[in-house]
């Protein structure tokens, strides 16, 4: 797997912390005391980028907290900056589908995603996301958010040829070896499937 | 119509009563005291499992009410899953679109469905959902839930191969006749069109 | 551009305000005071119809004052239905996507779009939405609402044929020159891009 000088270190569940060439640390959906995610990694000291896909609590559970803790600038659907806002989070953005924002020279594309997304308090936190990276050399990381499949991430594709994708699977393509198989099923050998274990940096 | 030992009973708008081939009763969408329903199939006596598409009053309305008389296990996005039990209903399984769960044998996976979700106190209740059921013996049974036509339907009849599919028609399709009429201007004459009356059995 | 005897203008963001052949008023997300409309035109004394794709501040800002003052007939989303309803407006019509009301030979059609749909109190508004309007001659309009690319406006291209349709673009299609370029690439030469200005009819 070539990243091209980002680095990608998966802590568990959706919650991923990448480093950018430049040194900038972008880290999305930040549940790190989840049960996977090894003890030594579950503090961090530094973000810049804080993403957030969605409101409930497997995506969310530490954002108020590492942000309060780091001052990152963070970026979500409109309705869920709104909340975490409204939790003493600062410096928040929020966008929509669709949207491009450009932080200290990485641009975030939120994307299309279906699932649900109440917040923790039971409200309503907008529609859940995506999120294409595209980060200070070009090198472009999409990151699903919780999803079903649908047809219209050819358009994801299409519009910002990610690099690297980072896909919640399970019920349907189940773990990354028929994941692989699907792939190569479709004529998609040159597709890499790399399976990341919790703690791991690629 | 082959439905290869299930019994699919129609009750009005989206409520259909389904009794699987080992005798479990499945209720989707309860809201028996619809004016189409006849009288003497509003009392439900026993039910294995609820399924719930969505908040709204047509569909959740005698859903509170059933689940308290006849304790089934009640699933639904989970968002709603939750609402149920805020009202007393137990067993409930918040499940998310793209998910499959099994009770007893019979497989729910819930599918996407284009339409809005608020619960009848105003809340956010998660978003639409259709539902397909595999039963005991295999037979599959697609309930579409509320929801505009969208392509992804595409992705349903590949991942699940229904055997039978229950959907909304109206403002486009119109009447049964006129779907039939357009399946088979798509060349898709092997595709049965039922047109079920409320209290019916098929 | 031929509209065939229906007055298109633009009031800035998203708000237009459109005269059918039979000089009914259709005034669709009305943000009359928002930075580009020009002052004259901030004003408006007649509406028919009035038409909210979703609750954000800046498609409903103006919606409550001028229904107020002007009575007309307001269709929405039916959650925003219920929140313009909840804030004084009479004559509301609450529908959801794929359905068509008439309205005094005007028809509407709610048709997806990919967005959220809070409202200005913070609470669940339903999902956004455009709208197909079908003009009494039977010329069609399309207003996206505020919405991604997403590949189901095929669909509403094939079921409605629209003869104009009002877009959101920005940061993929960027101006109208960059759109109409990317028409042309697609070999859709025949698709006519009016970059129409603030207060401009057409």
């Amino acid at each position: 797997m070539q990243t091209n000088g980002v680095s990608i270190t998966w802590l568990g569940h959706a919650t991923f912390k990448i480093t950018s060439p430049s040194g900038k640390v972008v880290l999305i959906d930040p549940w790190v005391n989840n049960p996977v995610c090894p003890a030594e990694q579950k503090t961090i000291d530094k973000v810049d980028l804080m993403l957030v896909s969605h409101g409930h609590f497997d995506h969310v559970a530490d954002a108020v907290s590492i942000a309060k803790a780091t001052k990152p600038t963070v970026a979500a659907m409109v309705e869920l900056a709104g909340w975490l806002q409204s939790k003493g989070v600062e410096n928040t953005i929020g966008f929509n589908k669709g949207g491009t924002i450009n932080v200290d020279g990485i641009k975030v594309s939120m994307t299309h995603a279906i699932h649900s997304g109440s917040t923790e308090d039971g409200t309503y936190g907008g529609e859940p996301v995506g999120f294409v990276i595209e980060f200070e050399n070009g090198f472009k990381l999409y990151h699903a958010g919780d999803t079903c499949a649908f047809s219209d991430m050819a358009i994801i594709g299409e519009l910002y040829q990610p690099d690297v994708a980072l896909l919640p699977i399970g019920d349907f393509y189940g773990t990354p070896a028929a994941l692989s198989d699907a792939l190569h099923s479709l004529g998609l050998q040159d597709v890499e499937v790399v399976a990341i274990k919790p703690g791991q940096t690629i």
